[in-house]
């Protein structure tokens, strides 16, 4: 249950870290979209673990391989099948947790739940699952060339980009590791990443994503509106704690007068605090929003935990794992939001019979 | 498309605030919950306009009335037919705006998506809708009597309550019209918004719901994650503009070090930052969770906008509209709130067979 | 679960033959549809009991009312709220079968699976939920108004029309009341019937029906292939036993080289075994098929049942009910269809990004 | 789209003949379903090419993979992912008919409407997807292990069994490559079958399907009854022209007093016209239905077609074909079967909260 995202475009996946394969199955892909494989293979290396010093250095050639739903190049129209084989699963890693309730992970809830332990790796609760959902993302990106999305680092801990996005140069985002488009923040969060990482420790931050070019009209009145889809896709993701979009939790605190968006002759607004989406429906200005991430709660320190039996025991992670999950997540956000977007264009086409 | 709400237990709606009724259909609702319709009445008093000098001051008696899937009482497990009828649709007062857009609000949005326009009291993107959605709720609530669920205004503008949840005495937020149950911020509240009403303005704020006795288990992996379907559900409320939950925005500050939950050899936790939910799964603890407001775009001044043909012109806003939703957004928070609480241990349930 | 039909185009359901009323929602209908009320109410009347002397005498005006969803009389592209009060309802016609299962009804698995009875009418196992879906495909008729659909009356019990569909003439459908093109079956029929209600017995018998004009590439692979939907929907209606399509069980007799429809050089094809659909895809030639109905449950005769204590019990019909479905079922059938075909076409609309 | 089956146990599949694999998604598996991984390949090798004279002579080890979901041996309750790799994919085979439409395949119809031709195999329009369900099904019926399932070849052409079901020995199914339980019509059935390939030729049949040990109670009222879900599932299967369950077709003759199911004390019922299910939900009685199936398209012999220029050519098929699908269809018939009535088992659950 719930192993899909969308209602005309779809993602339906599995896998595990530490299994044999992870994988998916694309439905409902326009056909006769011509796929750059290496555009999607580029989006996998965004988001793979070993990239850089301030990710985990667990190391996943992640190579998608494509199994159906394509020929000659393009879609055809039916179902794409695509599986991620695992190369690295050190299961003998996690053997020390077998029976332990790892602090703010699912361990607890998934055992509550399904009556029973995946203790490799987490089961199906690893990150590694979002690269299923990246090779979706990538496909869907290809299928709509006109929509510019970009997703940045826009805080690590307490280290923040506050310049506006307008002001920002989206081409140097993959110019440094830690994705964010401002030189001299990036230095700044790349040097507390190494830091925490130092002390086994981990931090939080926060991605902001743009979305450009987007026609108006796209989201379905009352419970598909599209940040509403846009919102729950984020939250979605492992560790994401809050999201908002346009003005946000800000625009909580204003008046009417400061934050109705003035329209031009044109249908453009000279504001744009709704944030590209009016009652639930884009109305052509950019998109943006805020997604907000905890910090990764494996940590290399001591910490009292329980045992499947209530017993209090002392714990310290050994696996390899990031010490900032925001630089990574970048490519996820992008992805999700691709798969929105599309989707929300096939179901405002299926009005025009 | 879109009007459906829930996976198992949902509610389809319909209705424009100016037209003959409102209602839905509950689908799902198990057999046999003996329906107190007074505890109903009740929640769409809270929501309803005109019950106090804070809210718009349009009258509508928000009578639901039950048509089918009730039966000596109690639900028959087939589907609930309701409706609410539009007793006071006074569609002269949005005559002079038949042919304006009215900036931050969807009329632009709708025209362009479905092409034409309903100007009579913004169609289907009127906040009337939610009647429908404390209906649902009000059925879910009783279904599941042991959960409890109380949200109460958390800030208005800059006005902002800071007490930790826990400190709160529940019983007091229906003491006051802003529902905020610290009485002293209350009256500040009650008074800013006063205030804001006088000069024709209106103002933001957050809501603050707290759900207490979830059982652990309840979430679905991956795509449903309990958050992010609370998240959807109150992203789709009119004027939202973000979600949190548990350290929310905060956390993406912290360390792993200050965020961890660690825990009690009971399985709960020490603290709570992870908001009751982790990897998608209730784990026991209290959900809570956090629903930023943006202001009302109807405002009592004079404001520059275009009309259907591009052309500036000047608007002022006529109808009786709500300095500040926060407080009658209460009732539907916890409406949403309750609806997803319920479907997702009935999916809970479907697991074992 | 299970009131809503369809994937874009909807209709969500509710209501009992014996409560205050029925209805149900119809989403996803396309904008700016100029609706005939007049041919939605004649759809009603088709289908409304009491219309004349093979039919039950139960006299139901079938009235229905819109709430929402239209504005100037056309659709606004939201969803539409619509019911239809119930003004007949003689609860006193059931009361004593208050505590006894009737043979061959859904009493009893109603009972088992809810867990209590409602015993007036039927609750919501009654046919009379068949209005709601006549309101929903006379919407969606008038969506696609170049689709021509028309069901008949091919069998009552033993007496068959043979002749091909090609031969008949539809306009002739509506001339009598057994709804059967052909003037001298139609006779036999009507006299049939009218025999086996004399003996307050009931008969069964088969709808044919032809959808022309369908454009070629309706239909989505693997599960919902355009038959299957038909079929499901088909199924659906009470007291259906069997569907089939084209060739049908016939078909599963013959040979490939008696059975392959060759194709013109326009790409229709000179036989039609296939009944228009190829690979659960449209091909643009008629789609036919036929669907089987019991004879209905319910005689004015003694029967022996058992209550619900297990006590053996005579039992005899007191209500008014049809001594045949299938005049009655004709406008359900073409209902279901139109309901079918625009949902997909709204589906193909989609895929054209 | 529609790649999709199921509810609350789904199967989501991709694949095609003569790609590098097929496979899918199971989603929705109760946890600790403790996997006999022979079984499931068991009923692979039912319905895998080149297991006897009468079927097809391509040969596939169908040999299945799975890829997640499962760890110890036992179902985890997240999605399975497997797969079957294709070994056998002659595309020389069909280069032949690359610009050619082949009657009564789905060749025009995909090409219609996804704007291209995978003539390798006929796409995804190939019976080879039905393996993919055939794996969903085996673990579906392992998750259920006390319902009995037993479909069976019950004419070929005008070869019909017409002993009631209750007389056969459904040991005796696989006593023979027919799969009919009767070894004397099987002997005629395989003679024929044999006597047809030998002209080149097809034949169609019919498949008839026993469960029992069904709950009283499965099935969703109105839009989801159980037979119609049963039904929509069998016309998914390729060839397929109709379905019946109960007394079917021939209900459709009788009479209300010959065919109600008159009861025994303890609920059962003396006759069994409704097929185990009234109302659209089970009574605890035996279901049973039978399911027609056309003679195949591909013919071993010259048959007229166009191209996709609408020229007139002579074709003749050259792949390896089966004369009659039936015996071949057996499993896929009681897989589908069994993973809907999983389905309805868990929906049901979901009511008890």
């Amino acid at each position: 249950m719930a192993n899909k995202f969308g209602k005309l475009f779809t993602i339906t996946t599995f896998g595990e870290s530490h299994g044999p394969a992870i994988g998916g199955v694309i439905d409902g892909c326009p056909a006769g979209v011509e796929l750059d494989f290496e555009a999607i293979q580029n989006e996998l290396d965004r988001r793979k673990p070993g990239q850089s010093k301030i990710v985990t250095q667990r190391k996943e050639p992640d190579t998608v391989e494509f199994m159906a739903g394509i020929f000659e190049g393009k879609t055809t129209g039916v179902s794409i099948g695509f599986r991620i084989v695992n190369t690295n699963q050190k299961s003998k890693d996690y053997s020390h947790i077998k029976d332990q309730y790892r602090p703010s992970h699912a361990d607890y809830t998934y055992t509550k739940k399904y009556g029973h332990r995946d203790y490799t790796g987490g089961g199906r609760t690893s990150a590694r699952e979002t690269a299923n959902w990246v090779v979706g993302g990538a496909v869907a990106k290809q299928a709509i060339p006109d929509i510019k999305i970009h997703a940045f680092t826009s805080s690590v801990g307490n280290i923040h980009l506050d310049t506006p996005y307008q002001e920002l140069d989206f081409s140097k985002i993959e110019s440094n590791i830690a994705r964010c488009p401002d030189a001299k923040k990036a230095e700044e969060m790349i040097d507390y990443i190494g830091e925490i990482k130092k002390q086994g420790d981990t931090v939080g931050g926060v991605v902001t994503c743009v979305i450009q070019n987007v026609p108006v009209g796209l989201g379905e009145p009352i419970f598909d509106k599209l940040h509403a889809q846009l919102g729950k896709a984020m939250l979605s993701i492992n560790a994401v704690k809050g999201f908002e979009f346009g003005s946000g939790f800000e625009g909580a605190t204003m008046t009417g007068s400061q934050h109705n968006d003035l329209f031009n002759t044109d249908g453009s607004t000279k504001t744009n605090y709704s944030g590209g989406i009016q009652g639930g429906i884009s109305n052509g200005m950019d998109i943006y929003f805020k997604v907000a991430f905890k910090p990764v709660a494996t940590l290399i320190q001591e910490q009292e935990t329980i045992d499947k039996d209530g017993n209090m025991v002392t714990m310290m992670g050994k696996g390899r794992h990031d010490p900032c999950v925001v630089p990574r997540a970048i490519p996820i956000v992008e992805a999700l939001a691709a798969m929105v977007i599309l989707d929300n264009i096939m179901l405002d086409k299926a009005r025009n019979i």
